[in-house]
């Protein structure tokens, strides 16, 4: 017997329609990358994503078809998406940041049709479009001639039906930028991208509402900011997009528009306190700061919480759309001192309804959630990948379990705290140790600006760490001073068998640090026997 | 081409499954009928209805079979949901506030196996019992005989697997109690709740997290207790229940179990002024109150925000699960006048995702969203009803719109107004006059405790209205202090042509006016030329 309630099929476009029938007239402003500033809002965010479609079916675009776009944050960015899957197509949002190669791959993979993009990348689409052997149209963002968005758009009218079907259909494509081995394809869902819009703007998540004013930093070919375009709509906000990730120019927009809601990864936060420390220009609405991509030491989490806005990890991946976790206060909050505040924000957060967590040891066995023990971190959910795009056998085990590759605690509170990645972890004496608890411990160090740890082999205890260190402008802090620091915070036997001072550390596209390529670059440095 | 994201039925049990696994240790606060506190938390609740399953299973209950159950609030209550939709069953709360005829009807209707009923109910069951055929199986929440809940379940370890199945399969069945005709059944289903409870948690609606502790004085036999003990799962919300409608024992428990939110009809709260007013004692934690049922009238709505406390209205209705609309504070909200505020408080809210609204005139025809059109209001989405349970044809037009026989105004600011029953508002001279605002403004008035204003046939004008008046205890209000009060308030046809006092009003199970028996009992009341 079949229930007798209402058909509703868990369609992308019903989160713009929703958007414009009970939001239209929240703002979209956008900041492009030439400094002018544009308001739209939500109904003319639709009416653009209907005309979108029409322009793109009149192409000979079919639904399924894979469109690409290579753009920063900003209301063409945004309407783009609903009108591509509005007409049956998948978004395929690409990383600007990637190598060349990369670049090459993954359009020539995903058989992307056409591509609309930012003129900021007007030089690397030249450099490229020859390679690109399935693009058949260019369309740019902010171009202003006849192979521009506006032009594009030009002969369409927006009396348009969104194309009807499956909720199981997909509707985005994302990459995922690993270290090694060819770039993997994501491939989203309209149901799995409803059900994570509908989960992300929850009080322990997001905490989005029609009051919210949302700037995220955090850009749309990165895991489709988070998944923000699509909660936004949902919870009818109003959205602040910038083309361009300056702290000046971000700060200035917090204020002119009394952003309450932002969201980023740690780097962003870093450069707007060197706003803050230059100028004494702060922002003064901010309720709710997100941070994601990777952890956010320690005090970074307690500067933001000291002016007042409530801070939260996002822990995830593109390959689970990508809330994994997320922080929110529990109800002991208010009890807790300060430090413990501050201690719990450092983990990456609690559980959404939909996610299922588990650690595992080196041979699959489950591992108790005893705050103690860490492991291999697996999940699985209704917005987590079953199967790569093109991919031959699922990305999954037998009961769904996803590897993230990451190595977690996770706590009785039902809290879960990433200690690495599992690639990285030192293996010292049949031991593990945290490279990121070593990385954050050093960088509490005064005059450490950045630290990296890694894994030297070694005959007697398989691996030793090794530390290596970028100083502060001016600073003179030696490996006696990083090595007296870390005895008061971590055991003994992880003490890094040696520090050295490096100018820089080399990073991925998303900001993360390239450990592949130090482990390399160091595997032959002396070890103490 | 499909997407590649897991699979993930939308079932009930993944909720119980949640709140067990990550917020385990949440506590669930019972106050039962005699006086007794006990607690357990969530991963007890979900070990009972493991066992309750079993138990149920033990009496040969089937997938599909219905379980009624006749209580008001607790732990047992609302283990015993998830225990039946856990082992496929359907719960069927039946309102034991309904009259003899309708209790059995509706039981017979629901072909009820098996009845859990609260010891405060036991006359009910004793004087119904031989007149329910269905009913195979009766067990007492609260008793400690061979036919309680406790020896129920205590042959039952709990080592159980809930049942799967599609996510389309029914899980509970509520009854309206329509003031004519038979009672009709709302059958949910395991999406519809499920993707309720989403929406249901998110800060426009009840704004629920773990640091929540939520009482729901609005009882489960109540359409679900507006879905609380499902979202309440789905957030790890700490629980407070109440097996007891009483002013004094709430405000206690609110104090005691620093209760932040709590839902319930506009008399619960005219109950609580009372026990503030005669004692002093005030709830000290509250942080959001949510009204439904029906209006709540502008003072009460003033008064609870004059504590601090953010009000909301919920409209909906059992056909409805029930969320149609709820109030939540716009962007403006901080630079709006107390009045202003107040003044958007007092309409119905705005629509969450996944609900449509719209208002037609007698002939159908749809009206603009202008804040001045009123006409019937229609309502669609996945958890609105399509056919009653054992219907015939769907209560549904071709388009899917349900007619929710109110009347209201849709506002340009995405809000929603009730102006009037369908079947109450006044038809004056070809204009429509809102009885529920002609009774809000005389309850404005001082020495008004409750009015309800009718319409009488009239030769002329067809309807004439008519105020009916309960005076306040010791009040000595005239109908001139009435009139005049209203002349302030209303367009001056809508004047009465006469106001009565009585001692009373009827009302119906759920604390509504019976406007049908007014209308029949004054239907000669002598009207002016």
């Amino acid at each position: 017997m079949l229930g007798a309630m209402q058909d509703f099929e868990l369609r992308v476009p019903r989160l713009i329609d929703h958007a414009a029938r009970e939001h239209g007239s929240r703002a979209i402003v956008t900041r492009w990358a030439d400094g002018r500033e544009t308001r739209t809002n939500w109904a003319g965010i639709a009416h653009d994503a209907r005309r979108l479609a029409q322009a793109l079916e009149t192409l000979g675009m079919k639904p399924g078809d894979r469109i690409a776009t290579l753009g920063m944050n900003h209301a063409h960015h945004l309407a783009a998406w609903y009108g591509v899957i509005g007409m049956g197509g998948i978004v395929h949002t690409i990383n600007p940041r990637l190598f060349d190669e990369q670049l090459v791959y993954i359009a020539n993979h995903a058989e992307d049709r056409v591509l609309l993009y930012d003129r900021a990348f007007a030089p690397l689409v030249e450099r490229l479009r020859a390679r690109w052997t399935t693009i058949e149209h260019f369309v740019m963002f902010d171009g202003d001639g006849p192979d521009g968005y506006d032009a594009f758009l030009a002969p369409h009218d927006g009396d348009y039906a969104w194309v009807e079907g499956d909720e199981r259909d997909p509707c985005m494509l994302c990459y995922t930028s690993g270290t090694t081995g060819d770039p993997k394809g994501v491939l989203y869902e309209h149901r799995s991208t409803l059900l994570h819009a509908m989960a992300e703007v929850a009080p322990a998540v997001m905490n989005l509402s029609s009051r919210s004013v949302a700037l995220p930093v955090v850009p749309m070919f990165h895991a489709a900011a988070w998944g923000l375009p699509f909660a936004g709509a949902l919870a009818g906000v109003t959205f602040v997009l910038s083309a361009v990730n300056d702290a000046a120019v971000l700060c200035a927009l917090m204020n002119a528009e009394r952003v309450t809601h932002s969201a980023g990864v740690p780097t962003v936060w870093l450069a707007l306190f060197g706003h803050i420390d230059a100028t004494g220009e702060a922002p003064r609405y901010l309720e709710q700061v997100t941070i994601g991509g990777s952890a956010a030491p320690r005090a970074m989490i307690e500067r933001i919480m000291n002016m007042g806005v409530r801070v939260a990890h996002l822990w995830g991946m593109t390959e689970t759309s990508p809330i994994g976790t997320a922080g929110s206060p529990p109800p002991e909050w208010d009890m807790m001192t300060p430090t413990a505040q501050i201690d719990l924000v450092c983990k990456q957060g609690q559980i959404p309804f939909g996610i299922e967590l588990r650690i595992v040891d080196d041979s699959g066995v489950s591992l108790p959630r005893d705050g103690v023990a860490s492991g291999r971190l697996q999940v699985r959910g209704p917005w987590v990948v079953k199967r790569y795009f093109r991919a031959e056998r699922d990305a999954v085990d037998a009961d769904g379990w996803f590897d993230t590759g990451d190595v977690a605690v996770l706590h009785p509170d039902g809290s879960m705290q990433i200690t690495d990645r599992s690639k990285d972890v030192i293996k010292s004496g049949g031991e593990w140790i945290s490279s990121v608890e070593l990385e954050n411990a050093a960088m509490g160090c005064p005059g450490v600006a950045e630290a990296a740890a890694i894994g030297l082999p070694h005959p007697k205890w398989d691996e030793r760490p090794l530390l290596l260190v970028v100083r502060k402008p001016g600073a003179t802090v030696t490996d006696a001073d990083v090595l007296a620091h870390l005895a008061g915070h971590v055991a003994r036997w992880w003490l890094p068998d040696a520090v050295v001072f490096v100018e820089s550390l080399p990073h991925t596209a998303t900001g993360k640090l390239l450990k592949l390529a130090l482990r390399e670059q160091y595997k032959d440095f002396p070890v103490a026997a």
